[in-house]
């Protein structure tokens, strides 16, 4: 069986060594402090909520996206070496599991792909070679949710045949 | 309704500010590199897999101790300012994901805790400060998993339920 990390390289094209190059330099330091991370979560979630999409724009729906924005940008420091606000305030990040709610499609992976990319374009203060390491980061990811999401569907599959099998089995 | 870290807290009876004391300083350095994390995991996973308690000593029987061991040191090392040897070689920690095969229940989070707590006590390389630090993050995150573990229940009924309604809904 293939393991989580197999399927996000997979998937995403993106080998480990280079979607954890994020931790060969001090990002969090090297961009200057916070203030790229939130320019890039608003712009970020202004396009996810702007998104004609609706198939993608729905899986939103239930958040606030002042939350959003500021889960996103909490996570990015403290995982790129700034200091832990997420955890402080909310604990492991948890990744499969807080994803649990969303369904992490392949096709919502790559859309949500595509507005990192143009939010990523848009924020001046990250250079380049930073961008592209945040960005085999986020793509190797979202792909690791994919697998973590379709484990969800196969474990839930077999707790649910169990179920619906009971009644008919006296 | 309760988040995660409020659960973990009320439950571990520790402040996520003392859970996260880990990160006041870098332990990986302060104690001198990945030696006394190895000897930790050996001397904690020695002792899980001789518990005569089958209860709590069934819950590994399908994993290989040698795995559990690295699996274990190589996420301390990494979240307490290491290198990432975990997600080079795994991806994301993804704790709650990863959990999902075990029953995390209060009590098993209880039987963990007194192995980790004889564990870090045969560990002479770790000081007593950071034998504190490090034992309120492993009984805050315990109970962080107990919670996850919840969640999972509560998830895994209401989809069951759905799947058991429909043989007899027609």
């Amino acid at each position: 069986m293939q393991s989580l990390q197999q399927k996000a390289s997979e998937w995403s094209g993106v080998h480990p060594s280079d979607a954890f190059a994020i931790d060969e330099t001090n990002l969090f330091e090297a961009l200057g402090g916070i203030q790229p991370f939130i320019d890039l979560s608003t712009n970020f979630y202004n396009r996810v909520y702007e998104d004609d999409e609706e198939w993608f724009h729905s899986i939103f729906a239930n958040s606030v996206k002042e939350d959003a924005i500021r889960n996103q940008y909490e996570f990015f420091v403290q995982r790129m070496g700034g200091p832990p606000l997420y955890s402080e305030r909310k604990g492991h990040p948890a990744l499969i599991g807080r994803h649990r709610p969303f369904p992490v499609t392949h096709a919502a992976a790559e859309r949500w792909l595509h507005h990192m990319q143009l939010a990523l374009d848009s924020v001046a203060q990250i250079d380049p070679d930073s961008k592209v390491k945040m960005m085999n980061f986020f793509r190797h990811t979202a792909f690791f949710l994919v697998a973590g999401d379709e484990l969800k569907n196969q474990r839930q599959g077999v707790a649910c045949k169990h179920a619906a099998s009971k009644p008919s089995s006296g």
